[in-house]
């Protein structure tokens, strides 16, 4: 029967697949690895639970093979910019804002899993992250004031400001969006302006 | 006999409860709440399991517990200065660097007790601080392009940006501590500085 013929099941291994690291995805992102429950992404992707041992080995390389996935997508969405820094912290103010599980599964990641083995797709994401300052600054583009991962970390920083407050601050005292927002890319402007 | 009296008694527990906490503060930095087991807590702290949850409740309680007497340490020791905040970012860096629990501790929190009360330590070192900068602002002593809020929440962020990075990032380019430290000095200076 054409169902049981191996492209089809290569095919449904795949969807399989995907829907693993969608569910892995929600299930990290909100209860971190040791939090995170297997039941509930194999009942989340329909699928039975030993196929997540049979696929992905263990729950910290189903998390990081679901991690590896997400940055990957993140980076193609953010379109890192050298010469344009204030709007590329402003996009990445807007994805953290619109999408909380990109700030989480990013801290999960550093706290639970640093004596990892270091996910290739993490390290090729810096270094492309770094030429491409690099490049700005040689062509006079971008300051040089301070070296390129002094200004990668200081712009993620600034960035991501809003989105690593205590629970208490959001809740209380943060200001509008649009006023959040502005500040971002003013701090980031003032801190790459020229002398 | 005198080892029976009440105020000895008292104090066995007061003493206990402390040894629990300092435990409790280790294990929770080191595994967050979900991931930290209070058996091992018991066991560092020298006591009986039941112990834990007669003093405290609940695991969620005892994190409580642990991260409002951190926060207090804290806050204590890092002395805010509205008026000198490039100083303050810099012993900030120098906390973050020497105790890397400080930051595992808020990343932990603000994950895993979003939804959680609220707590009073929190909250009140929160409202303290922004009181100073708000009357450094009045004062003349510090620009007020942006909110006590934005200010606060921008200089944090920048002071915590080395200790916040991903693993990969920290063990194959970061620059030395005193050229980190510079450049978070170097930063807060140029966010604040008068127009």
């Amino acid at each position: 029967m054409a169902s049981n013929s191996r492209p089809e099941r290569t095919r449904d291994a795949a969807r399989t697949k995907q829907r693993l690291l969608d569910a892995a995805r929600d299930e990290f992102a909100e209860y971190g690895i040791a939090g995170g429950r297997v039941e509930r992404i194999a009942a989340a992707a329909r699928c039975n639970k030993a196929l997540i041992y049979a696929y992905f080995d263990s729950k910290d390389a189903l998390f990081d093979a679901a991690f590896a996935a997400h940055v990957q997508a993140h980076l193609d969405r953010v379109n890192f910019d050298g010469t344009d820094l204030p709007a590329y912290a402003g996009r990445l103010f807007d994805i953290f804002e619109d999408d909380p599980a990109v700030i989480r599964l990013a801290s999960w990641y550093r706290l639970e899993r640093s004596n990892g083995p270091g996910l290739p797709a993490v390290i090729s994401a810096n270094q492309a992250r770094l030429e491409k300052l690099r490049q700005a600054q040689s062509e006079g583009k971008l300051t040089d004031r301070w070296d390129a991962t002094a200004i990668l970390v200081l712009v993620q920083s600034i960035a991501s400001a809003w989105a690593t407050l205590n629970p208490e601050f959001s809740a209380t005292t943060a200001p509008d969006r649009t006023t959040r927002r502005l500040a971002v890319i003013d701090a980031v402007s003032r801190l790459i302006a020229p002398d």
